[in-house]
């Protein structure tokens, strides 16, 4: 694989969470495959005077022991040597001038600044990096949702940021699209002959995308009952999942002509009435219950939260894309935090075969179906119909596994790691375009409006279920089920 | 598995190599499966008076061995007990007045007459089974390829054997439609949405039938310098297979069903003018060479063959199925003996994708490829291309396996087994029809004249390879290459 430019990446957050969990690991993966220019350096910032020893000694503590068996000593040094930390409070303009400093003046070199840090602080560190001249067109600005909290907030931020770069210099990151396997959801469309003449309403039943958490709201209560599951999930993560499942072939893999075809599906989302709402989306919120095989508390009782809350927890809802290729095909989405189990997936369920020549065990799933995981496992799995083997001509359900970390040996990338990667060279196409962004919350705010308005409280379900049973009740009223593992 | 009605099966030819290594073995496990009716009895006939116990040392010798661990000693005492011997030469009416006598008068119980004999024996078994009542509407018979030598003596034996049996009490036997593979392709194809709309000249771009052997001519020199390649495996067996990949789909699997729509197929293949043959058509001879390291004669120099014969012991074909459906997709056919590697495979090459978005390795093979294996190893493998892991968007190819052993833990039935008990429950639609047999005839008869007429050679081919390079050359031209496993 081809070096990235020489680089300065300067983390926003150095010594936070993201940062240690994240951003650092996926960095040392690829200093250790070589994949780093031999002159990129790594800037942590943070408000506390660490020094540069103090940390080093937080990156011996909290990174390595990620790394498992791949920080061997000599590497792990030699990583060690390209980072820098400097104490930085994001409030204070004249740190920037400092920090412009060690950047030195603009030059070949791309300036990656990584804002890992709460999303209030986005503006004023963009507007100080402004002035300090740490604008130039070799610098990139990473921006983690949320970016903002509805259609207005999101634009007042984009607007800020947007007087401070242009749009190219962006980074809007979100992880989900830097996966194996969504990546592979491309290849396996446009790379084969197999499945796109089959990719349309002619021969797809139905879509069903699932985010699906075991945590609840942990430490972030306070943060959480002001947003709730269809902010904080499916208006980012869901919808860009959704895009990349329903746009049409895109002429080529460039950052616009992808993003395009993204912001053409999210136009076409045929908006939500408020007959729809009522009858097409479900909110949800936990009640105590257990997560594998330990009790758990309501959302309610959550820390920092409103006992008297009424912030879903739980989404779903059934969507349509309004165009040729997808007109009456649901895609039903859903989020969920305490549900029973982790997992993130995007399954494509075909169309029956038009007429049945063979004897079907009574409950046999008869459909074809592609499963793409996301977490915990990434891969595709295929499920058709085979014959069952004997003199009897019937069949039985089974299913082809495209498992890539047995398929591929090389080592599993982190969706940080390529997205860290694609930033410092510069290719957009899997960061969220302005444009995307502010369609997708135009796209949920009736739904919000609709809630807010006619105060719908959300349905309870046990913590530790799949959510509210009005959540298989939306596909059953379409004949269909939520897919499980079989 | 529903068991069988109550049968009688007859062997004539019982002490043959087909009855010993296939025919009683498949009854065996069929038997130990519980299949096969309480009251079914088999009838192994033979010209020499080995007597019961004689004929039961037999089996003990040539059957058990080959049933293995599943030959335990209780079931196969109570498989024994339905055995019995009777000493019948073909020739003689009166032996089958007692034949008739052993299976007692017409009733409900199912006769199969089974002739594993020379085809110079089934005019005269069929004429002596009429002439003692045994062709009343219970009885079936059997009748194993060479049916004939070319479309008039195949005429002349269905006629004599039409005047005996009525049409569906014709079992023609290709065992090759018995494999568990070929039925799987037949579920892969119309039990599942994914492929049937793809099927298609729109879709795929070349199909590839190859049914390649290791063995030379052995002890059939004599009979196989009558016949040669096209008559002896591509007259059946390939255009059989053919007729499975390429038939509309059935409106059920009953007999008539299936075999019209194969039919149709045959009807559909575009005749051989002269120029076809010397440009479509590839005869072979092997000249002497290795097989695993060991070195084999020439095929001039096998047992019983003529010095100077130029009979073809390989073919290779371009056909083509003027339809809707086909028109324009080569179907590239292959036999020989004294091949690399004993193979016998379908292969269907689709069609590149129409625009590429991603960097494809030099030398990638880019099309998706669906491989139906008859043997050595029964298996589906479906050829795509997945993305390389990491931060470069490029494919690699890549391939899921249907492996039916692996997949389905039940014991695996040999062909005859199945067909063996098609027949005994009546079930024809995996045996040729006269009017197919007819049809196959009438299309390779053009070529068999050409190559007479103008008394074409054979070009020379080193046994061990994959045939002249003719071969090759005539996929060449068609832009494609034989498929080889990965």
């Amino acid at each position: 694989m081809a070096t990235t430019p020489a680089f300065d990446i300067v983390f926003f957050g150095g010594t936070g969470d993201l940062a240690l969990r994240k951003l650092l690991p996926s960095l040392y993966h690829a200093h250790k495959d070589g994949v780093l220019h031999p002159d990129g350096r790594i800037h942590a910032l943070g408000r506390k005077a660490l020094g540069q020893d103090g940390y080093l000694a937080l990156l011996e503590e909290r990174v390595r022991p990620r790394l498992g068996e791949h920080a061997d000593e000599p590497m792990w040094k030699t990583f060690l040597a390209r980072v820098h930390f400097h104490v930085l409070d994001a409030q204070q303009p004249q740190h920037y001038a400092t920090l412009a400093n060690v950047l030195g003046p603009p030059s070949d070199r791309v300036v990656v600044c990584y804002l890992a840090t709460a999303p209030s602080l986005f503006i004023p560190i963009c507007e100080h990096l402004a002035a300090a001249g740490l604008n130039h067109s070799n610098v990139r600005v990473v921006l983690e949702k949320p970016l903002g909290h509805d259609l207005p907030s999101s634009n007042a931020i984009n607007e800020a940021v947007g007087q401070c770069f242009t749009e190219n210099q962006i980074y809007r990151i979100d992880h989900y699209l830097g996966k194996e396997s969504v990546q592979n959801l491309l290849a396996v469309r446009f790379g084969n002959t197999l499945f796109e003449p089959l990719w349309r309403r002619e021969w797809i039943d139905n879509v069903q995308i699932t985010i699906a958490e075991e945590l609840g709201v942990e430490e972030r209560g306070d943060f959480y009952d002001r947003t709730g599951a269809l902010r904080d999930m499916l208006q980012s993560h869901l919808l860009q999942l959704l895009c990349m499942v329903a746009m049409e072939p895109p002429a080529s893999l460039t950052e616009d002509a992808v993003r395009d075809e993204k912001l053409k599906v999210l136009r076409s989302l045929k908006p939500f009435t408020p007959e729809d709402v009522l009858t097409k989306a479900v909110r949800g919120q936990y009640r105590s219950g257990a997560i594998n095989g330990r009790p758990v508390p309501a959302y309610r009782d959550e820390p920092h939260v409103d006992p008297a809350s009424n912030t879903e927890t739980f989404v779903a809802l059934q969507a349509e894309v309004s165009n040729w290729r997808w007109s009456g095909v649901p895609f039903f989405l859903r989020t969920g935090k305490r549900m029973q189990e982790r997992v993130a997936e995007i399954v494509i369920n075909f169309r029956r075969v038009p007429h049945t020549l063979f004897p079907m065990p009574i409950g046999l799933q008869s459909g074809n179906r592609l499963v793409i995981r996301l977490q915990p496992k990434e891969g595709v799995r295929l499920y058709f119909l085979a014959k069952q083997p004997g003199d009897a001509m019937s069949l039985q359900s089974t299913y082809l596994d495209l498992d890539f970390h047995a398929m591929f040996k090389a080592r599993w990338s982190d969706a940080y790691e390529r997205l860290l990667l694609d930033v410092i060279r510069g290719r957009l196409a899997l960061f969220m375009r302005r444009d995307e962004q502010a369609q997708a919350w135009s796209w949920v705010e009736p739904i919000l409006d609709c809630w807010s308005r006619h105060a719908i409280a959300p349905k309870m379900y046990t913590a530790g279920s799949w959510g509210p049973a009005a959540s298989s009740g939306l596909l059953s009223r379409a004949g269909v089920a939520w897919h499980e593992e079989a």
